[in-house]
């Protein structure tokens, strides 16, 4: 009975996820569907984003959240638009969600749509948003060993952002380990070593957003 | 019909839960329920306190995870007995889980149990373990808005550690921030800010346990 129910939410998921995909690919938008533990800096993340690129590309943002409209509201600070889903409690976004929010941006002209899941290392790695690349987030607070411990994020991903790596030395964070058991998981995983705070190493990051804008036209 | 089903889970749930927490009463055995985001520091606390507490307290842990045996490793080589339970992908313990998993325990004259829940700070606050007691751990690196994102889970704890003050200063963590929003949703909530790096302020935490174990004595 739990395992039909759960089918069936997953299936329903999987409709609008597919929908969600297809209108993606047409309008050649990148849509990203980035996924991390609450705290790992993924806002800063697209604050800086914003900041850098937003000269260069067309960016907005759907932010999911439990409760609050605290990261929407620091992503329309930085001129970017930016659409707030509080799930009341629920531990990851659906694909219904995606659809609903999206409606509320104009997306004329947009090339990168960023949803910024739940901060959650678990539910949301299972959930198909309909997005085209996805892009985990970890911070080197949480520790090196968390690849293996909360693999499923990991092994679905297109890119990892290993944040925070102004405070890798005072946290004791292996890079050669979380990049090992990454690259165990997932052989594809482009990894780029990151600090949103300093900015530094995000340029790799901002390029690889150009680059994957550019195919998705061709 | 999702609504029925999810009841019957938590009933189910429930009943298990409600087994253990008298089981726990009777016996003396002051059982807490440890949640916290990935990379808190969960198991470092607990490494910690195995070796403060070891000689006037007799300390097990169940352990859960994901994936790995990695954490109750850890714990065994303080000299601790630890159960890992592997949730191979789900978010969140259950009591049925702990009946279980306590089951493989020697737990003659045991004076506190501790379950080191999945790194969740979603999920694993809706599910009653029958626990005496609820500890919350907040890592400074995840950011001072954490309590207002994520509601649950510090409404419902006796305790919150703030955990990682070491790094407070790199991370711009206002501990006043922190503490207003944590005390909005919870005016009896003990916190105590602590670093299970260097040890500093642990001691009140080791006090709060043992004052909490004689308390379940009387």
């Amino acid at each position: 009975m739990r395992i039909k129910i759960e089918q069936k939410i997953l299936a329903k998921n999987e409709d609008f996820a597919s929908a969600n995909r297809k209108y993606f690919k047409r309008n050649n938008i990148l849509c990203i569907n980035m996924i991390s533990s609450p705290g790992s800096g993924k806002t800063t993340i697209l604050e800086q984003t914003a900041k850098a690129l937003k000269n260069k590309l067309n960016i907005a943002v759907i932010e999911g959240d439990l409760y609050t409209e605290y990261d929407a509201d620091r992503i329309r600070k930085t001129g970017l638009q930016a659409v707030q889903i509080e799930t009341k409690g629920a531990c990851h976004l659906s694909a219904e969600q995606i659809t609903k929010a999206f409606h509320k941006l104009d997306a004329e002209k947009l090339d990168v749509l960023v949803i910024e899941n739940v901060g959650n290392l678990v539910c949301p790695s299972d959930f198909d948003l309909g997005e085209l690349r996805r892009v985990v987030v970890l911070s080197t607070a949480e520790g090196d060993d968390k690849c293996a411990k909360y693999p499923g994020s990991f092994a679905q991903a297109d890119v990892l952002l290993i944040n925070k790596m102004d405070i890798a030395k005072h946290v004791d964070f292996k890079i050669s380990k979380a990049k090992r058991d990454a690259r165990k998981l997932n052989k594809q995983l482009k990894i780029f070593e990151i600090s949103a705070k300093t900015t530094a190493g995000m340029d790799k990051w901002f390029n690889w957003l150009l680059k994957s804008c550019k195919e998705l036209r061709k």
